[in-house]
């Protein structure tokens, strides 16, 4: 008999993951970690049946297990439900970044630890949010639906084509991955970086963007904290949202705050969807009040056919520059998330519980970052 | 009766021209100069009717002018054929950089002077160039394309998608844009950056690249130059190249030089079309040799509708991050070399003749740089 079961639920890769080995993130390849899971006596239990609630594989095989592990990818949302219905369970695991997808406060209640392999992604998902930025602000889109259609009429891209260049650019959050953004974008030779945040780049940050910005741009002083949300967006040419989503963030960017921003800004959210307000977003796409949205995330994955971020553009037919959720996932990221559950697996069959400290979101009744909008 | 007549080949706007003020390249807006040239008792003739050589507009109207005026975007080329029809012929003025589309041999016997807007697309090109390295390493494409037909096949997407971060990335051509491509790239913590040149990058613009690279990734020593292209390419994951289209640059990347890049390479090239051979770069992207190809050049523009850049790709249908000609000519570039073209005619008119030296290509029947392979 094994000592307790662990339900892992990943997405599907099909033929993907037969014609790509690396692909350890699917359901196929197990994130690499079955053989080790059985050694140490526990029983792997996959499924990428999820939903619905109450009647999915992960309700029925959750109900004795003592450890989940999930994806952002492609979330099994551990509701107070079903946390309810599974009295054995003491652990989540996110391989990945983000437990958004687990109802925190129920899992406080009953004590249960839930970790994510923090920075796993961190560098992914700042290349995709530099690649947003630069598909939409160059319309790319554009260019690239003219080329393999036929077509060659240069003025109709032009028309929404701009550079980066000399910009005032934001970010919401300047943890780990929007201050990677930050970096990335010096270069560029921004007008200014903007950041708001709940607490301060450390000194040394802030010196790093300013000196490479000397060496570039022949200007320090670019980075500047912006203390009211309203007043950051509404001096900047794009916005880009790097934070936790959380009962503060969620819906946070709504027709009200999109007011507030420049008439015809760019907005790139590559960390959670339901950070904006759907149809707001896509409301303001079409009026040209925002140029364009682009990002990975969507407030339900996957995302329903009919999703208004799916078919959203502008009165020239640009300015959509979503993807799958996608930017976590790259294979690099997979090999890195992959060890990271290891990691933690190992911490907790050893009884050891010695995870890295920035790997823990609640444990032990309360929340162990203040990134999730607690502890105030 | 008018001093001379000045011949301006722009693309056509449309209704584009009518809903952005700013497209001033377009064949409508006359890069706003036509006041300018009337006013120094010159008449400005304006067509979009290049094609086919010789009974189009350009042919007819180029036997009496003195100055033309064209773009990269949409280039009115001029042959040996059409130079000796034009006995008046005096100037070409490239709106935009890249004054390949003229037979310089043929304007060199003919002392015509030849000049461009150097330095008008020069950061608008770095920008395509990055966005189209992570459009294409990120496997943006694939996960657009799932996003607007209503999918969610993570893996579909993942098996094709990688980090550019540790990545061996190399410019063939380290001139203003080539640089600024470094520039830009050092941030995503490159394993190293390489460039082949025929003159070495100036110490100073190393050492930037260098004490950036410290700063953000903790390591000098970035850069490096290669001697011979082929060494180059053979450890290079992304390849872009940034040079001039001349004799020696003609065909450089076809077959025999692709097969030296490393399987799963990607090649980028905003220069020019005539670079690569179409033919040899579509078998490998379609083969799987390139991970995938994309730029904004092509060797005949526009580009027939059956080029093979237009639909090549992948069994997996990705790999292709081609756009329209489009990246030297975003709404900011379109002011930069509106205003240089003035200033350039200016030059001529007033007949100091004293141009920026940076934006002379032929004069007095020399070369006068030697981007174009000459003067070595």
């Amino acid at each position: 008999m094994s000592k307790g079961k662990v339900l892992l639920v990943l997405y599907e890769g099909g033929k993907h993951a037969e014609e790509q080995e690396k692909l350890l993130g699917c359901i196929e390849n197990e994130l690499g970690i079955r053989n080790f899971i059985e050694e140490q006596g526990y029983e792997l239990v996959t499924t990428i049946d999820k939903d619905p609630e109450p009647t999915s594989t992960v309700d029925r095989e959750l109900k004795d297990a003592e450890i989940v592990i999930t994806t952002p990818f492609f979330p099994a949302y551990i509701s107070r439900n079903r946390i309810a219905e599974a009295p054995n369970l003491k652990l989540c695991v996110t391989a990945g970044v983000g437990s958004d997808h687990v109802d925190l406060e129920a899992a406080n209640e009953r004590k249960i630890t839930v970790t994510e392999v923090t920075g796993s992604n961190v560098v992914s998902v700042a290349e995709h949010v530099m690649a947003t930025i630069l598909v939409l602000i160059r319309n790319y889109n554009g260019g690239h639906q003219q080329a393999i259609n036929g077509e060659w009429d240069i003025a109709g891209v032009a028309k929404n084509e701009y550079d980066l260049e000399d910009k005032i650019i934001s970010t919401v959050g300047a943890g780990r991955i929007g201050y990677r953004v930050l970096e990335r974008l010096v270069a560029f030779n921004p007008k200014k970086l903007l950041y708001y945040d709940y607490q301060e780049l450390p000194a040394e940050a802030i010196n790093r963007l300013n000196e490479a910005s000397k060496l570039f741009n022949g200007r320090g002083d670019i980075v500047q904290r912006v203390e009211k949300l309203e007043d950051m967006v509404a001096q900047s040419d794009v916005v880009t949202i790097n934070c936790p989503l959380h009962k503060d963030s969620r819906g946070l960017f709504n027709k009200k705050l999109i007011s507030h921003m420049k008439d015809g800004a760019y907005l790139v959210n590559t960390a959670r969807g339901a950070i904006c307000v759907a149809e707001d977003v896509a409301e303001a796409v079409k009026s040209g009040k925002l140029a364009g949205y682009g990002g990975d995330v969507w407030d339900k994955q996957p995302a329903p056919k009919d999703h208004p971020w799916r078919t959203m553009d502008n009165k020239d037919h640009v300015g959509n520059a979503m993807t799958v959720h996608i930017s976590g996932t790259s294979l690099h990221a997979q090999k890195r998330y992959a060890q990271g559950v290891k990691n933690i697996l190992n911490s907790y069959f050893s009884k050891k519980f010695d995870y890295r400290p920035q790997d823990i979101i609640v444990q032990n009744g309360s929340y162990a970052t203040r990134a999730y909008g607690q502890k105030k």
